[in-house]
């Protein structure tokens, strides 16, 4: 399940609560396309915002219908303890792996992070992908870490920020990664304007926060990346330009792809968490020419 | 309750828990030494750690045992409900007072800790120190910003993370800062390397993680800035200086906190919440050598 597409879909909003009819609703879009793997619960999923008790629910939907697509949930909090019964809570839900991102409040030392992943992966029955994500976790790994952690039974996958924009350099970049990762340690791109060039650079799979709401052209770059297309990779990752550019415009891809799922009619016009707003009307105006001039289904 | 010395004890956890009755002990030096106001569960209080039932617990006893000094709690939390409750349990327990950082797992925007502040305002009886540090909160207030909330009937002070470590510069720092707040808002330093200059520059207080730990020294600190005696400030500021560095050496100011109160005899050997480690033994043995240097009582 750490190979192909892996798609992240949003926790919608209303009234201060999940809407659940409305992350089913997205949910379904992801078992209809055949998804490789659901990543619910992840940073575009809110887990940060929400309770234990939202978490475990949101999990058990996710679960109950995911159409025996596998479903992977973060479990990351702040203290330990909690990050632990996070984890049971996830298990007993029915996840079929874990995404722990090292969340700090104080900054965390690479000691810190490495018995942070120890603990959790003796706690733990189900394999732990490592989120890797400076701009949420402000904790940035280093390679040495990283192959610390890679190590432990039960790490069996590395959801990467992003690699370099030249495709050589991304090459290298996964090249050097993959040397310091135990071979059964899949490589996962993240940030989706990353996407094409990391797949075309040899990454196992995307962590794709567009394939949470967008999974069937999310779906044929991951395709055509397998099958070694890279001129089929690119012309995709041109047209999806546009929506790369709102991504950077707008501080990151949540309230971009919140503006979306509700310009489409999955969810209320505002499915943020507060504090989070949505885009201004003017803001998701653009949003909505972007799409429409996309015609993304 | 918003001048002079606010003293910031830790919680010190023992299995993976609050430990009540050593912080108990951190308390009673801190009301036998009269400070002005007890910042409980702050950054260095660890709230960041706990849960929403540890909270509310701790508040209580530092209520009970405040010896009528007045509280202020930290209800910081990534969504605003959470907040919002946590504002609640404080205000039940008996607080004096709020102090509300801005969060974030998303980077916030602007009008996003506008709109927390504005909505907490209007729920809280209560009233609100706003939390500017970068360096926990990773969101960085514009003067701007700062004017408007500021402005919010409610906001008392305002805990800033620092000054220019040139007087002259503090001073006009300051000035400015006042310029831009209502005359009934006051102005904390917090950082304790920064707080004699930012005593001497016009503060009016010392939101201080030292003082939780050590209130003589930093009584005597608050004292004689208000005495405007810039020279016994200075004085002090220098004895001081080996604590700062430490702070700086450990990447802030809780792990070493946490080790001089173990090594006073106050707390368990180990006293961070995971997964926070507490120092090595060598650099618990330099904290224990400045300390004992020091003689700070």
């Amino acid at each position: 399940m750490f190979t192909g597409l892996s798609a992240f879909p949003l926790t919608p909003f209303a009234a201060d609560k999940p809407d659940e009819a409305a992350f089913l609703r997205l949910l379904q879009r992801l078992t209809e396309a055949k998804v490789d793997s659901l990543g619910v619960l992840g940073s575009t999923g809110s887990y940060a915002y929400l309770t234990r008790a939202q978490r475990r629910r949101i999990t058990e939907l996710a679960v109950a219908h995911s159409e025996a697509i596998p479903v992977m949930v973060s479990i990351g909090a702040v203290s330990t303890t909690e990050v632990l019964q996070l984890a049971e809570d996830a298990q007993q839900a029915g996840a079929a792996a874990l995404l722990l991102p090292p969340l700090g409040y104080q900054a965390l030392r690479e000691d810190e992070v490495f018995t942070l992943y120890q603990t959790v992966t003796r706690h733990v029955s189900v394999p732990i992908c490592v989120y890797d994500n400076p701009g949420t976790t402000h904790f940035a790994f280093s390679d040495a870490l990283l192959g610390r952690i890679a190590a432990l039974p039960g790490i069996a996958s590395i959801k990467i920020p992003g690699v370099p924009a030249d495709l050589q350099a991304a090459r290298e970049r996964i090249a050097q990664l993959r040397s310091l990762l135990p071979e059964t340690v899949s490589i996962g791109v993240s940030g989706d304007a990353f996407a094409a060039t990391g797949l075309l650079a040899g990454c196992d799979g995307w962590y794709s926060v567009c394939g949470g709401l967008f999974p069937r052209i999310a779906q044929a770059i991951t395709s055509a990346a397998k099958a070694d297309d890279d001129q089929r990779v690119s012309a995709l990752d041109a047209q999806l330009q546009p929506l790369w550019a709102l991504f950077r415009q707008h501080g990151g891809s949540l309230r971009v792809m919140a503006a979306a799922a509700a310009i489409a009619g999955l969810t209320a016009p505002d499915c943020l968490p507060r504090p989070l707003l949505p885009l201004s009307a003017t803001d998701a105006q653009q949003v909505a020419d972007v799409l429409a001039a996309l015609t993304l289904a």
